[in-house]
């Protein structure tokens, strides 16, 4: 692996004292933020976090608000999920599509009320499409990037560790809602949800000052829960089939390609800019879509590119991340397959950058 | 330096083959894509760049591509800058403004027709501004991200060699304009542009298939001009001024405070979507604007965070970029000062994070 060269335009966040303090060895960029990617190592971070409870520093994680009698309007603009059912207090995981239906983000909507929301976003400045439609429709609505930091607890362990710091009322969230909470005076949004399988917690920590009180709290009271500095598992979430934008999807797929059908209503999803070009592939379904792929053999490789899925010399597909697991003994991996070569159970052949794979369509994901 | 993880997110680029057999040892990311910061060290690639040519892999300066009617439209709509006058075979370095004045992206512009132009930007995912506004607002144009990565040539020599891959028609290139080259059989945009202040070239490079025949073309051409790999220099960058979007600027600043005040026609930028919002700063005058700083003391730590600048207890400013300058034998800095401390000699202190140094307003930059 090569160094990361610091710089102010890699944003660190309210939690990269403590994140620095627990020896991180590695980040990723995202958002223009520094995301940890490795403590311990890979495996050990992975097995850790099946087991006891983590704190993630998410604050790459950036929020787009938005304020104001024409929000709810912006937001269903941009999703073809229809929102007419969400109230405050819910968060919901929407695709967002540009006018050809491309995904241009992947976020939780958080709405604090009917005229004020929170988009919890994935890797892509989507401020800008944001903005830029809420000046071209002139729509009634304030937008910016407020200084909101995710802060996670993941773990089978989190609702204890919470507990401890939050009261036993954190355990009555559940997930994918929200409550209002206190600490040290300040009012929190927790949310029961994260980017793992293991449940958790989100707590969106509004400006500096919190930040490393709160990390130090979470750390104290979860010694004798094994609490560890952690980060999002790339291990555990291509088992738990978490997607992720920019290497499993881009702006060129659909929803449906990315499995994401379930979260459309493109019927019913009035307004949304990519509903025209949504309707035939929400009625027919794709011709290619995500997949679960089992690769076989040792450990591959780091996936840093596009891997050829192949059948024969024809290219029917792409895997996009894939990793050793140690729980299932083999290598996991997520991919986008064409319809011909989908079915689970379909041999094909990886081109890994360390030479070609028997890998199989795996019916689900693992976990 | 921590890590960087790879993951596919992270973009590599047609060049990243020739970069990694040159020895790469440290990266950015920007604009989602790789960006190498260090071959040898960042000072002695430093001296190499101020004395024979580099080729440096800046695809990370992605393209975006405007076509049809309202393509000059939609970007005089973005820019405070006047673009009545420019033709054809030109490129202008446009700062990019929302509508409050703040500034999104400081991209070159390449208009290639009057209908059609390539945005070569700095890093924001400006293509969700551009499509945002473009659907907002209806207009007849087509917007997307093309595969078109720049592979830059910079450095005193570097007319000798482009002259000895493309022929001797490259001295003929003004500075900041562009002319069609052939290079097997490919017709490239080359223009007389780049990241330093050294001279150079910026070929746009269309497609995958090119990129290492190119590379390697520049390579053997180069041999006896000592050509290397390299990058953009961060030492020989702040002695020259060029500010870095994200670092030195956000898009809480006008250009009048990046002191991009020769950029803007507010006056007569009509259509201009910040125009209302700029027009009384582009009369009075911005209350803070770049600076160089002179930072006193030996070689300062690595510029990761804003570093605050006192007069006394009060806080007058900030350095966003800093680093040892060998051949100016001081600490070279880029701040923002506020309009009461912003003359130059005056005195301040910064806080970097190794402690507190003695600073200096700077009255011009180095190079």
């Amino acid at each position: 692996m090569a160094l990361l060269s610091p710089s102010r335009r890699l944003r660190r966040t309210p939690f990269s004292d403590g994140v620095e303090a627990a020896g991180v060895k590695a980040y990723t960029v995202y958002n223009h933020m520094l995301l940890p990617t490795v403590f311990r190592s890979v495996q050990e971070d992975y097995h850790h976090l099946k087991q006891a409870v983590q704190v993630w520093d998410v604050a790459c994680e950036r929020q787009i608000e938005l304020r104001g009698p024409d929000a709810g309007r912006l937001v269903q603009l941009m999703t073809p999920r229809d929102l007419r059912s969400m109230l405050p207090g819910q968060c919901f995981y929407l695709p967002i599509v540009d006018e050809t239906g491309g995904m241009l983000n992947d976020p939780v909507a958080v709405k604090l009320a009917e005229d004020r929301w929170w988009i919890s976003i994935a890797d892509s400045d989507l401020l800008y499409w944001v903005k830029g439609l809420a000046y071209g429709y002139r729509l009634d609505v304030l937008v910016d990037e407020p200084d909101v930091s995710p802060l996670a607890v993941q773990g089978p362990r989190s609702d204890d560790l919470m507990a401890a710091v939050f009261g036993d009322q954190v355990r009555d969230i559940r997930f994918f809602r929200f409550a209002h909470l206190d600490f040290q005076g300040h009012d929190l949004v927790v949310a029961r949800s994260g980017y793992s399988k293991q449940g958790g917690f989100e707590i969106y920590v509004e400006g500096e000052q919190i930040g490393m009180p709160l990390w130090n709290a979470l750390m104290e009271a979860g010694q004798s829960m094994d609490v560890r500095a952690g980060c999002p598992n790339l291990i555990e979430r291509i088992e738990g089939g978490l997607l992720s934008y920019g290497n499993d999807m881009t702006d060129d797929n659909t929803p449906h390609e990315c499995g994401l059908g379930k979260f459309c209503n493109t019927q019913t999803a009035i307004g949304c800019i990519g509903r025209d070009a949504l309707l035939r592939v929400a009625k027919e379904g794709p011709v290619k879509q995500i997949r679960a792929i089992q690769i076989d053999g040792p450990a591959v490789p780091g996936c840093d590119r596009w891997w050829p899925l192949k059948h024969g010399e024809k290219t029917v597909g792409r895997v996009s991340s894939a990793a050793w697991s140690p729980d299932f003994q083999t290598n996991v991996a997520i991919g986008m397959v064409r319809m011909t070569h989908w079915d689970a159970g379909t041999e094909l052949t990886v081109e890994t950058i360390d030479g070609p794979r028997q890998a199989l369509v795996h019916e689900t994901f693992w976990a």
